[in-house]
């Protein structure tokens, strides 16, 4: 398999982390796309890779592209007949996918399109069209999904429940996403603060290139 | 189960056609919300059925509430064991959960937002507030999507291959959406017209509600 990457992007976090839980990483070669050069955007990459041009893709060996990091991660999850992610039973299914696409929804998708409607994103070359003013509802929109969160995990242990999964892993690239952003988790957030330290200690989050980058900026 | 529903609405219909498709209409008790009230804005919806404030969500008998299509459809087709819309093998779980997302992301979605911020969606109470310029580029999204899945549908006779799936029910979706808020379908979409006229053959897509509101629209 083969995965378009950009090894500190958000996303690609997410499928990365999503690779060292099941134990796949080793393969998978990563083929580095350039976001701040607008490779994603270029329509070759567009035709042949990815309609939205965005990233990860993975690529299978029989040329078989699949986008959307909810969908590879479907995939990835499969591939062993032991879904630890995406849940075994319909219930857990159905929280689990509910759970994700809301922390895409209300938190990792809102920083996005602040990122690149309420900053200068990846720069005028990339950012041909710009609302900053969604961008920044956007922004506030984020930071009441992080005080959803919170609440969620008053209650519960995990994203979705009582074990860890994909839903952990999309809220964990909103948090990441905050931070290359400067938005700070808000400090009355206790329960999320501990969530996210706690799965800082994971191997598969620690290890992610993306940390080396953001302590190095702060 | 329950399941609060907005029998017309573009969303509700997808999860209405997973219902029939899987032959579970009969375990389901429909709880009409308004939207043109804003019910689904009330402080208490949003509190104890869906943060995020949208229809449908179906509620187990034990009270868990499960928001946003997929995550319902995940649900639906688990139920049984035999998954016939969201994919049995890895490869088509990955390829109808990154075409369903994408008809979501470029086609349904798009509308979406067009109709909430472009037009007078559901009225001067519910949407207090509209950004037009980002409506109206949204519009433009979906006719480009229009194109994208009409490109797909030349090449194979389903959203996401060989057979149907979730994807096609989003998609389905996104053209119901179309239709409310009078965004024809482009004539030279030949391919994507002919695949839609032979869904609407299918009994779970025909007897949908919405139809008979377009009927005497038009
Ligand atoms: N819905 C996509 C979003 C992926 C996404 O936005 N990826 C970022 C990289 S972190 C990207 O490609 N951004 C470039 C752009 O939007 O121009 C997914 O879940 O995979
Ligand atoms: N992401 C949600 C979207 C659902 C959605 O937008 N539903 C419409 C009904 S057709 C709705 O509740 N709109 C009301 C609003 O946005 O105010 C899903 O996939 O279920």
């Amino acid at each position: 398999m083969k995965i378009y990457d950009f090894p500190t992007g958000p996303y690609p976090t997410r499928v990365r982390i999503a690779l060292a839980e099941k134990g796949l990483q080793s393969r998978v070669r990563f083929v580095m796309v350039d976001l701040y050069k607008g490779e994603h955007k270029k329509p070759e990459f567009i035709a042949s890779k990815n309609y939205s041009g965005t990233l990860p893709v993975l690529e299978l060996d029989d040329g078989t592209c699949i986008a959307e990091c909810t969908a590879i991660t479907e995939y990835l999850d499969a591939l062993d007949g032991v879904p630890t992610l995406t849940g075994s039973t319909p219930r857990e299914k159905g929280v689990i996918h509910m759970m994700s696409k809301r922390a895409e929804l209300e938190l990792l998708d809102a920083i996005s399109v602040y990122f690149h409607h309420g900053t200068p994103g990846l720069g005028p070359t990339v950012e041909t069209y710009q609302n900053p003013e969604w961008g920044l509802r956007q922004r506030d929109k984020a930071l009441r999904g992080m005080h959803y969160f919170d609440a969620v995990l008053k209650r519960q242990p995990y994203v979705a429940g009582e074990t860890f999964s994909m839903a952990d892993i999309t809220v964990i690239g909103g948090l990441i996403f905050a931070m290359l952003v400067k938005l700070p988790l808000p400090e009355e957030c206790e329960a999320l603060q501990a969530w996210y330290a706690r799965m800082l200690e994971r191997q598969s989050v620690r290890n992610q290139p993306v940390f080396a980058t953001l302590t190095r900026a702060s």
